[in-house]
């Protein structure tokens, strides 16, 4: 198994990048990274880092697809950037999955340009499992399209529906709608046209759900654009910082706050941990001929690292051979 | 000051909205209220409820709006509605403001046909404060439009600046607009424009926020889409509800929690108060000739007595007038 990592990718590029996957090779057996990247600042990050390993492989790429490229001319024109080099990378076979925190646009416009959709599919989206009061919620598209089509949001429900029944072990996921209200008319146009396709389908639709059914965990799949799940993702990162900053100030205000924190800290830091936007790492991006994670934009050394543990589930799964498989099958059920 | 209180909108109604009524009576002088709806159901409530008071008044109404009506189609025809009856009397000038809980759609289509959008406001939006590590920020639209064009997010902006200035005080508001990156280009085709729009005009913009930005406080004002908005003050709602949840499991776990709870309980509640949707009570709808306030549908008593509260303090602002003069000297200035 060879996990292939854009190094130059986010915010944090390579330093955290580079660290996070010392630390995922240190810390589990069963697979190989190629670091994809300027290999001169690669391996100075590599000779000072505490690790003995053949497992760490570099591929020089000497270009860097940034944060304010427009995506398809980034991908047509940097031939050499890591992220052009790991996606051609994928396709060739000399990797399982490409795990990237770069610029979301290009990934998109990369991964439709070198591997292409899967047939059926119009449009890839990414999934997210943001935290809940029950399991998790498949958040499907998370971020890829800014603006969708109704025909769109049945192809993600069904992606999402494949996803959490075959990586989860969901049977028969509940599928809802992202809407501004239960009723059957809301939204606009699109989302109505969308829940029309949804209800004709043969897949768990419940109908719409509000945000508040989110967090209530009503849905293990819960089906919007990727502008209005891109919001919600950050959202809840910055929702968890405030919860996280208030609950600090209320227990170190006095001697006695201090002391009661210290009979709660384990329970408030493993819910601290469900929120914490790092410790999911990764989200893949559904719908393309070939694995790829898409990684936070700011991840830091410990988000890389977790995202390297999802790109090894994710590519132990046969979750792409069976969205090819279900398209064919279920395409003419909803068109 | 005479406060128009639809009493048959909203999840609970008539029932909650007559007791929030008499609860906000029984607490603060300055107002009578005016309840519109079936005067036999309201009087059935009334007549158990502990309360003496001249300043409690009922307008009889035979006619509902509900959830699932069609919101034009409804006032058109129910011209003998809750709605209808108490938006012709603030319109007439038998109230200083109109307070509903009511179909969102059909409080915007009543507002409109009735008393009309203010010279140079395309389409209203709804005003809603929502908890930030700061102040709160005014997330604007926050329900009104499930879809909107380039012009209405800069209209959004002007009405919410000068709410933030001259009912909260705050000089030269900080806007931001919400998109799924900050950076210049990120969005779709009808944010870019808005982006550019915003950019060119005199109001204080700083750019693109992401969902993580509001949490944070970055800016007083963010504008949005009433469908991205009404997702993000709904998610709120239901993540407030998931944390605090959380929070009790965590603190009723042992005998040893239980003591830690006493000693932080009080910050505890204050915070959780600070979350609470019911605690905000309503939301004004910017940009129409009156004032009106929308409150959240499945308002409990609590909810609606501090609607009351909210539509007294918007009733005694001058900010509908502010918002005329303001559009007529802004109006050149972004188009």
């Amino acid at each position: 198994m060879r996990i292939l990592v854009d190094a130059m990718g986010g915010d944090n590029a390579p330093e955290e990048a580079v660290k996070g996957c010392i630390d995922a090779i240190n810390e589990m057996e069963g697979f190989d990274i190629i670091l994809i990247g300027d290999e001169n600042r690669i391996n100075d990050i590599l000779k000072d880092a505490n690790f003995s390993s053949d497992r760490l492989h570099i591929k020089n790429a000497q270009e860097v697809i940034t944060m304010e490229d427009t995506p398809t001319k980034a991908i047509r024109t940097k031939k050499d950037s890591s992220m052009v080099v790991g996606l051609n990378m994928l396709k060739e076979k000399f990797g399982d999955v490409f795990l990237s925190a770069g610029n979301t646009g290009a990934i998109m416009a990369g991964a439709l340009f070198i591997l292409g959709r899967i047939t059926g599919v119009d449009r890839p989206a990414i999934a997210t499992i943001i935290p809940t009061k029950k399991n998790g919620v498949l958040l499907i598209d998370s971020g890829a399209n800014a603006l969708c089509k109704p025909v769109n949001y049945i192809q993600f429900a069904i992606m999402g529906t494949i996803y959490m029944r075959d990586v989860l072990g969901i049977s028969n996921p509940k599928v809802g709608l992202i809407n501004v209200g239960s009723e059957d008319k809301k939204g606009n146009d699109t989302i109505k046209q969308a829940y029309d396709l949804l209800s004709r389908s043969n897949i768990n639709f419940i109908g719409n759900i509000e945000g508040k059914d989110i967090p209530e965990g009503k849905v293990d799949v819960a089906v919007c654009d990727g502008f209005v799940g891109n919001v919600i993702l950050k959202y809840t990162e910055g929702i968890g910082s405030f919860l996280f900053s208030e609950i600090k100030n209320i227990f170190t205000r006095n001697l006695l706050s201090k002391l009661s924190a210290l009979i709660v800290k384990n329970e408030i830091n493993s819910f601290k941990k469900k929120l914490d936007a790092t410790e999911y790492g990764g989200a893949p991006l559904l719908g393309v001929n070939g694995k790829v994670i898409k990684a936070h934009g700011n991840s830091n050394a410990k988000a890389f690292k977790n995202a390297v543990f999802k790109a090894y589930a994710f590519a132990r799964s046969s979750i792409v051979e069976q969205i090819e498989e279900d398209f064919i099958n279920m395409e003419v059920e909803y068109i």
